[in-house]
This record gives C-alpha cells, sequence and structure tokens, in this order.
C-alpha cells in the first residue's frame, strides 16, 4: 500500500510509493560523473566581452569592470527570458493586452548570471566555504538592487547543474529571474502560509521547524542558523530543503553571522550530493518573500534542493502530483551519512 | 522582448522567450531513434502469467483469459502506485491520519497498464486505425468498470512513450490511475471553466475551438469530430492538444462515430511526431470529468500530448511558470506539413 503526504505549506498531496520504492543506493549510480572540457568559456578568466557588461562583480583587486580578477561575477543574461526593453515598451509595464478570447503581456523584467568563480572546474560544492559567502552576497546585493524596479514583482534565483538539469554552459553559474508576476508557486506557499497563520497564528515555517527538530528522522545537517532536511512530502529522491531557524520571510534580511553559517550549509549540503549521489545534476532555487507583500509574519524563506535523479512522465504532468520512489527518511538518512 | 501568454483555463501565465527562440527543425535531431530490442517481455504473447491476472482483454476469436490471442489486454501494475488494499484498508477510505502536524492518507486506488496492441515493436502511430479505435475502447471501458469503485475519485489515463518520457518497458503501453484525490491540474482546470462559464455563459473549450478555427494559425490536423492544435500558451515546444468538437465533458460518452475518428486524428497526430521529430519521446494524458464532480456545462475532454525536446530546470521548477523556446504557431505549421 502507497502512502499518501501533504505538504503542510502549500496543501498537495504526494505519493510515496513504497510498492516500488528504491534504495538509496541505487540512486547514485544513475549517471556518469560529469565531466568537464574547458574549451573557449564565456565565464573565464580573459572572457569577459564574450558577455554583456557586468552589473556587479567581487574584485579584491579592485580592478577594472569587465576584465578577469573578479571572484564573482553578474552579467545580463545574453539570451534573457525577460528584459526591461525600450521607453515604449516600459510604458506597457503590467498592461494586459487581448488578443481575441486569449491575454498577452510583454516579457519585461531581469535575467541575470552570476558567475559563481573563476573556476571552470569547480561546482558549489568544491568552493570554499569563503567562496560560497561570495556567492551569496552577490544574491543578496542584486535582490537589494532589483528592488528599486518597479517592473518587477518577484526575483527568482536558481542554480542548474549538470547537462540533465538544463544547464547548457558546464561553467559554475546561478541565474536570477525578476519577473514580472508573482510565480503560481510563490502564490501557493503565500496563500498556504497565510492560511495557516490566521488559523493557528504562528508560522508554518517554524512549525516544520520544531516538528522535525523534535522527530529527528528527517534531519541531514543542523547548524546554529539553519536546518537541512528532507521535507516529510518529499516530490522526489533526495529533495532537501535548507532552512534559517530564525523567523524571516526576506532573504534579503539575512546577517552576516547567518550569511557566513549559510555558506557552510550550502556548501556541505551540495557537497553531500556530490559525494553520496555521485555528482548528480541537480536544480536549486531559493524562495524568498514578493517584495511588495507584506508577509513578514507568515513567510519564511528557504532553498529547495532537486538532485536529478527521476523522470516526470505522464502521471505527474496530467495530475500535478508527484510520485517519489524514495523515501524521505531513507534520503535523509543516507546523505547525513555522508 | 519576449512575451508572456495566459492559458484561458486555468490562468497560467507561459513565457514564450522569443530571445532563445529555435527553429522548428532544430528539435527533430536531438535523440536517436527508438531502437526496440526484444528480450522477454511481460507484454508479448506467451507472457500473460508474467503480469498480474487480466481485468479486460479483447479476444476476437474467444481464447481462454490470460493466454494469447488477444488483440488489446488490461492488467493491474505489478508495482502499483495506488491498489484497492485489504477490507480494513478500504474502510480508511478517503481517511487522513494526523502525524504531529503532517497528514497522510492511504494511497488506496487503482493502477492498470493497457498493452496497446500484441506487437512488441509497433508504438500507437504505428498501428491501424482499427488498432487504436481497440486501445480507445480499452480506455472507455475501464473508464465507465472504475466508476463502481466508491474509493476512486479521479481517473487519469497516459502514455509515456520512449526511455526520455519515463518508459520502462518499451512494448507500447498505456496506464490508468485511478486516484483517491481529484488531482491539483484536473482541480485548476475545473476551476477556471467554472469561473468562465459563470461569467460568460459559455465553455472556454467551445470558445478556445472557435477562436482556433476562425484564426487558423495554429490547427494542425482537423477531422469532422476533432481539432488537433497547438494551444495559444503552449507550455513546450509541440505541445499538442486533441479536442472534440461537440461539448462534452466525459470521454466515457463519447459516440462510436466520434470514436472511430478519435483513433484516426489521435493516430495521424502521432504519427506527425513520428515522422516529423524523429519518433520524439513523448507523454500524453487525457483530461476528462471526475465522476461525481458536475461538470457538465462547463467542462470539456480533451488530451493533451507533450514530446520530450526540453527540460524543466530551476526555474520552471521553482516558480511553476514554463519557458517555451519555440512559438507554438511554428510548432503547429510544422506538424501540419508532416
Amino acid at each position: 500500500m502507497s502512502e499518501l503526504r501533504q505538504d503542510p505549506v502549500t496543501g498537495r498531496w504526494v505519493v510515496i510509493a513504497t510498492e516500488r520504492a528504491k534504495r538509496p543506493e541505487s540512486f547514485s549510480q544513475r549517471h556518469e560523473k560529469l565531466v568537464r572540457t574547458k574549451a573557449i568559456c564565456p565565464f573565464c578568466y580573459g572572457s569577459e566581452d564574450m558577455t554583456p557588461p557586468e552589473v556587479l562583480a567581487f574584485r579584491p583587486e579592485s580592478g577594472k569592470p569587465n576584465t578577469s580578477g573578479w571572484k564573482v561575477r553578474v552579467v545580463p543574461n545574453k539570451f534573457p527570458a525577460f528584459t526591461m526593453g525600450n521607453k515604449s515598451e516600459v510604458s506597457m509595464l503590467g498592461m494586459q493586452e487581448n488578443l481575441g478570447i486569449y491575454l498577452r503581456m510583454q516579457g519585461l523584467g531581469v535575467h541575470e548570471v552570476i558567475v559563481n568563480s573563476p573556476d571552470h572546474f569547480k561546482s558549489l560544492a568544491l568552493l570554499t566555504e569563503d567562496e560560497v559567502g561570495l556567492v551569496i552576497d552577490a544574491y543578496r546585493s542584486r535582490l537589494l538592487d532589483i528592488k528599486n524596479n518597479p517592473g518587477v514583482e518577484y526575483v527568482l534565483i536558481i542554480v542548474n547543474h549538470g547537462k540533465e538539469a538544463g544547464t547548457s554552459i558546464e561553467h559554475s553559474h546561478s541565474q536570477l529571474f525578476g519577473t514580472p508576476i508573482i510565480p503560481p508557486l510563490i502564490t501557493e506557499e503565500l496563500n498556504g502560509s497565510r492560511s495557516y497563520f490566521h488559523e493557528k497564528g504562528r508560522c508554518v515555517f517554524c512549525d516544520i521547524l520544531s516538528e522535525e527538530l523534535g522527530l529527528n528522522e528527517r534531519i541531514i545537517l543542523e547548524s546554529e542558523n539553519f536546518l537541512v532536511f528532507s521535507p516529510y512530502a518529499a516530490r522526489q529522491p533526495f529533495e532537501t530543503w535548507i532552512i534559517p531557524k530564525r523567523h524571516s520571510a526576506n532573504f534579503e534580511s539575512i546577517s552576516s553571522i547567518e550569511k557566513k553559517d549559510f555558506a557552510f550549509v550550502l556548501k556541505n549540503t551540495l557537497l553531500k550530493i556530490y559525494d553520496g549521489l555521485n555528482d548528480s545534476p541537480y536544480n536549486f532555487y531559493l524562495h524568498t518573500s514578493p517584495y511588495k507583500v507584506d508577509t513578514g509574519k507568515f513567510y519564511h524563506w528557504h532553498l529547495e534542493i532537486f538532485p536529478k535523479l527521476s523522470i516526470q512522465a505522464g502521471f505527474e504532468m496530467g495530475s500535478g502530483t508527484m510520485i517519489n520512489v524514495a523515501f524521505p527518511e531513507e534520503s535523509a538518512k543516507f546523505l547525513r551519512n555522508f
């Protein structure tokens, strides 16, 4: 008998398919270890003119913009999903046009690439904690800057690691999307956590934190300021969440102590995936509050990591319900030991 | 400047990424043609004892159950995501149990495999229209039967074609999932089409049909009773919908003339994907009304096909918004000509 589990934030059900459940070890052999073959790379030192001019770079030696010597470099995406457009386009901000029975909007917004390190061969798992700290600084700095852009309703920061996870350039990078709408999955989390707060007077994410700390069966890593765990209603094998212990809706409000600790847990969680799952491809994304919605009491920022070890097939696509062939308790136990 | 398009049924926005748009031809070279290598196959003649006993089979020569000679054969899935369980489990039907702050339910329901044909080497695209007609008969027959099962709220019928689309057994088969909840994507479609009906007094799917027939820019194939087209807010390259022209919420109510015509359009649409996209892997699913919800006025059954030609990466996973790198108008034009 399989088991349906409900995510307490969004109310979505997940099927934990016990009849077809696989042992954690069986996932690590699924793919070839990523082999990086450096040809001409737009994200390496010396290729700075292959990208649009940088919008941010950390240069300890204070060199000129768009030259080498940087530690982290942020540039507009060359093939953007969202762009700010020209004046007349910007004047259309948020305007929906009718096309017969259909509605369209312009793709106004921001799409940037954060080059995580000058090292072509190192993913985030292999950088030092200080280097990962700089990437986090870049996330925070761009989030604060883009806040002033009236056309951006939400900023989603993501990493795609490995070809199967959708990367086209192997040099480790993050992407930032400033979107003209609040994405539906964020709306779902906001609605769920708002209702929970109205009903119980507490943050649902804070309650999850206490529950997981109390149960201690899905914890992967714990630090002073963060908990890393497999969620109860994990949608995929080895789905992993990193959540700050302090209630905080906005990632931008991270303190410098928390930032240092976040670099530690992020690096070490990704290292567990690197070691335990044979450098599996993965996606991660940061869920933080929209700029213009007052979510301070009920929302709680976090990061969700999905090793790419299963395929979304017809059932998942047609129903919106995921079938997970691994128990989150076993996924957590497996990663905990790396 | 990319473009955001809204699906008129669900209200979901899709990004049509014009800056990174690809020509239709570029998709067909993505993968190796599926090579079928027949070893021992549980879905071939002579292997009937490798599956659980059949629940339905079409045998023109009227042989014994669970022997060869069938044209289409339906069996319970050997590794089911949902099962009916024993008496005490069935008595838990629909019951949600609390586990601390979490909720769980038993995975009660139905999970069946419909073996589409005895021919190991032919996918639906390569069967005759009559043979596809028998598969459709099996869908209809199972939908009508499972209606009597009090534990099943919804039946989703799907096909996964090719390894990248999630198939583990290459012999062509469909799967039927009888679920104890109405899946969230169905709820979304019901809510959207119900609101549209209350506002305008018309079925949104019927309006889409008229609009597409009038515009004639996203049509792939038209028959007397069906329209095959790329939806305005297509989420993926070559996303294709098949929709009956007659307003009808329940697939089960298909007439025998419509059924014959549906076999023709389904076979020929899949053949266009086979010819035009080099036998691309694909998923399709049938969206029909839940049994116990009165949707007759506003819902409209249809089938959605997704060739597996792109990867859902961090942005799509974290936002719930899809970036489509192909224009549906170009996808439609390309397939129309095959």
